[in-house]
């Protein structure tokens, strides 16, 4: 057996979400699924280095799985490519790494950008893709409450009740809000995320643009370590999983 | 009664195409029947700067139809934001116009989009988006090839056979062939382009960056004056709509 590391696209609209339900259809359940044509029906694990929830998409997700020796990088995209249909996930890579590298434990970074329309008029070629909020929002304000929550935090106002981490304190190193037009992008970047953490951070400076909440009172939610301070959970539409880093990048040298 | 501009987004998929028919779902008749909703049940007409094709899609589609004196431009825009759904189709703005303008004939100039992508992985995020060619083609020669194509000529070769308008002459203004990464996009601009030009050029175009004719080519396809000279149609879902000229611009003004 030899381990592959998977660059992957998604619609999160398709999806439960990354992991494996009992109902519904997951990304790693199309994949496991589809990787068993490549080990002659053996069951095969597939670990991502996010588990995104529902409706969240990715541009370049990173997952792991082992495969046998025989097939080439390029048979095993194709293959998975073909047998993943009609779902909308799709290989965009593979790179042979070690048998001890994990798309989760290895990765020293985790980007995602979430999308926000201000525009008046429905979404159409956004739908799913943004969150829709039909007024202008105070970007500038939105920047300056950002700034908060840059560095190390304990982030437990913006963790869903549901996160099973074990310690609520994260390093953001990027929280990047700008405008073109009518839209609204936030880059966040971390070495990892609480589960909600992006949506939840999101969900709060749409407050800060809206006037709802000064910009300074995000220090304070931060310093509440309560859930109940922040502000709701943003759409999951708006969130793409855009980038994994890791130190080497096995799909360089691939 | 008034006139007024719509500017329109809509995702070519989901209709028949532009025109009303005896079958199917158009813009036009989601539009026309949308804004029967501001007539008190008058039949209303809706003219468009361009008669798109099925799964063509637009950023910037233009139209115009006449309506009661009452409401406002945002009024308007909503209420047939409203009426429309759930269609994928969306009133971007309104603007007043005079009562001899017209989205079609008071065009100066018409845009499009192109995209093709080459990546090996079918497409997920960008299906129905994008011409999916799974190899690369070679852009210099694509490029080359395209620069045979600017100015006035007889574009006969490219031009189908369906095609209505009473010359085949056209002065073609721009068709820019650009590549980032896997993704090659072509720009069109035009006052005006036969019945399915933009994708016949794009499917000769391709059979150049494909190796399958020399760049040079394209000047005997044009001299040919014939259809069965010129490469395949395109297909529609890489085509955008996105932006009319006219002068003034009405929607600056609004």
């Amino acid at each position: 057996m030899r381990r592959v590391a998977l660059k992957l696209e998604y619609d999160g609209r398709d999806f439960v979400g990354w992991q494996r339900q009992d109902v519904g259809t997951s990304v790693q359940g199309v994949l496991e699924q589809a990787a068993r044509h490549l080990t002659l029906g053996a069951p095969v694990t597939c670990i991502a280095a996010g588990r995104t929830d529902s409706g969240v998409h990715a541009e370049g997700q990173v997952a792991h799985l082992d495969l046998p020796q025989k097939h080439t990088r390029e048979a095993i995209r194709n293959a998975l490519n073909f047998h993943t249909r009609p779902h909308a996930v799709a290989v965009l890579d593979v790179a042979d790494v070690p048998d001890d590298w994990s798309a989760r434990f290895s990765a020293l970074g985790r980007c995602y950008r979430y999308t926000i329309n201000t525009r008046p008029a429905r979404l159409v070629l956004d739908h799913g893709r943004a969150w829709h909020v039909a007024r202008l929002l105070d970007v500038t304000a939105m920047q300056h409450a950002a700034r908060h929550l840059l560095g190390r935090h304990d982030f437990t106002s913006f963790r869903a009740s549901s996160c099973q981490a074990a310690s609520p304190v994260r390093t953001l190193d990027r929280l990047a809000v700008t405008q073109h037009n009518e839209t609204i992008t936030v880059i966040a970047e971390a070495r990892s995320f609480l589960h909600h953490q992006v949506r939840n951070m999101v969900g709060t400076l749409k407050l800060v643009g809206d006037g709802k909440l000064p910009a300074d009172a995000v220090r304070d939610i931060l310093a509440a370590t309560d859930r109940k301070a922040a502000g709701p959970t943003a759409p999951s539409d708006g969130l793409v999983f855009t980038r994994v880093v890791y130190e080497p990048d096995p799909f360089v040298a691939s």
